[in-house]
């Protein structure tokens, strides 16, 4: 197994160029006073269909071959790997089947749809999610995408990283969160390569701790679907590809309770006027909870998205 | 009376370089492919303290001479423009003094004092805030700077467009959220410099529409206090400064309702993960109303601010 390598997001960067946005790093002096710290704020709130995962599918589906593209891309998911496909298929003009659950939110299939993309509903009690993926790419020749464990989508995700620290120079810190892992492997390629001595973290929430397990241990360790409102990362298990970066090159993994993540969520619609789904919320909260480490470090934080239903987003801004 | 000019604006920019933030322009093909225009949101709702204010505020009394500088400053306002002055003499290391009403919401009493800034506040049925500002000003030798109704005022808001222009190139028409006219005038001045043939439109909410009054009438009409969500749009009159100019170069004034202010602000959150205060939500909201004559066009829009108490910012996002 051949890990992606800096060199592989750099021509990642090549390929996004007038696709993907170049998300702004945004400040806040309320931030860097109560803490102590300088903080660097990626949004990826602001990226298309609103989250990271644009840049990794839209650098995998980029890299088919006429084949490939005639046939289009598969991938399984209710979240927002399932857009990032659906959009980057349509902008590539290739056809996109998304394996979707029956009781995914409406918004959801609405949205995938929205971006041209086929999809298929499954029934999660009694259908394999898989092996339903897998017969339907080989009938139709489809290539399939997984949400995170492949170089591309690896490769792809670091270009946020690069994105951030080509604009704000070295830092010492910088703070991910963390899923599958294709974000966090992503951004660490780009930090050990644009910022050597800066410390790479992933934040996990407290309930859904396998990838602090899984570093511990030395191997990957699976558990079951946690419960967290952070609904991105609800992964239940690191990939080969993303845990061999991480075991090299990120420092620790962190967790934050939902409690913890609401606060955050709150910090940035009073403070930085910005929407942060709570899975984007990881990053941040694990720094604040870091407060001793932080101080007087330039800390760089990865906002990984900001879809988040408006009723339920209200519901919790409320007091 | 002497108007500023794009030179004052100019000016302002270099004064406030390094100072205010060049805040982003953020894109939405969301918007783009439901409106057929192409828009740019200049997104003053990430500017310091939360609003283009700042912007005013600060180019103002960066011009204090230094006689100003050690009595300092002293501005009415229970909004935006407290903050923006209690920041900037912070800045600039003077003194100031805000005269808010007394039942000003504890949180807008707050944030000015964290600013440094001292308060007086004043009972709104009884006391007479222009008399009561106007003396402390003369007994402690203060310099009063207004809202909007200031050449250098006015020459600081006209600094966002400025940038927003030099950012995207020429614009077919421009969009700004009217209160008493400051950051339209200023906008009017960089975009008639910068981009001749755009279009400038001042919008108002319909309850407080004087503007628009003013504009057919040719002198500033007075109006009772407007009943509106937009709150820092409830100013009663336009200013002989911002008239002057928005009288010569803004093409008209629109209106919008507190219904379409409450659908563009849901539209800022579910699309573009902003916040965005009621106020900040009117340029949008106009353009918007303006489908037929945005069709095709290049449509800028200046997000004035995003400071919104986050309760009541939830019960205006819950369906």
């Amino acid at each position: 197994m051949q890990l992606p390598t800096y060199d592989d997001v750099v021509a990642a960067a090549a390929r996004l160029a007038g696709h993907a946005h170049a998300t702004p790093v945004l400040r806040s002096a309320t931030a860097d006073a109560r803490w102590g710290a300088r903080f660097f704020f990626k949004c990826e709130n602001f990226q298309r269909m609103g989250a990271f995962k644009f840049r990794g599918a839209f650098n995998a589906l980029s890299k088919f071959d006429a084949a490939q593209r005639r046939a289009g891309a598969i991938a399984f998911s209710s979240g927002n790997h399932a857009q990032a496909v659906a959009l980057s298929a349509r902008l590539l003009a290739m056809p996109a089947l998304i394996v979707m659950p029956q009781d995914a939110p409406a918004a959801k299939l609405a949205a995938t749809r929205g971006y041209g993309a086929e999809v298929r509903q499954y029934d999660r009690f009694s259908e394999d999610r898989e092996a339903l993926t897998q017969r339907l790419a080989a009938e139709r020749g489809m290539t399939l995408i997984p949400p995170y464990d492949h170089p591309d989508v690896i490769a792809g995700q670091g270009t946020a990283a690069k994105e951030l620290i080509e604009e704000t120079g070295p830092l010492d810190r910088l703070y991910v969160c963390l899923g599958g892992g294709g974000l966090t492997s992503g951004s660490a390629l780009a930090a050990r390569a644009l910022s050597p001595a800066c410390q790479v973290y992933g934040v996990e929430p407290e309930a859904g701790n396998d990838g602090q397990q899984s570093l511990r241990a030395g191997h990957i360790v699976q558990i079951p679907v946690p419960t967290t409102i952070a609904d991105g990362a609800q992964t239940q298990h690191l990939g080969n590809y993303t845990f061999g970066i991480i075991r090299r090159d990120v420092t620790d993994i962190l967790t934050v309770s939902d409690a913890q993540l609401v606060e955050a969520m709150r910090f940035f619609a009073e403070r930085l006027k910005m929407v942060v789904e709570p899975t984007g919320c990881l990053a941040f909260a694990g720094a604040c909870a870091d407060a001793a480490a932080i101080r007087g470090q330039r800390v760089g934080v990865i906002i990984s998205g900001g879809n988040v239903d408006l009723a339920r987003y209200a519901a919790l801004l409320a007091p």
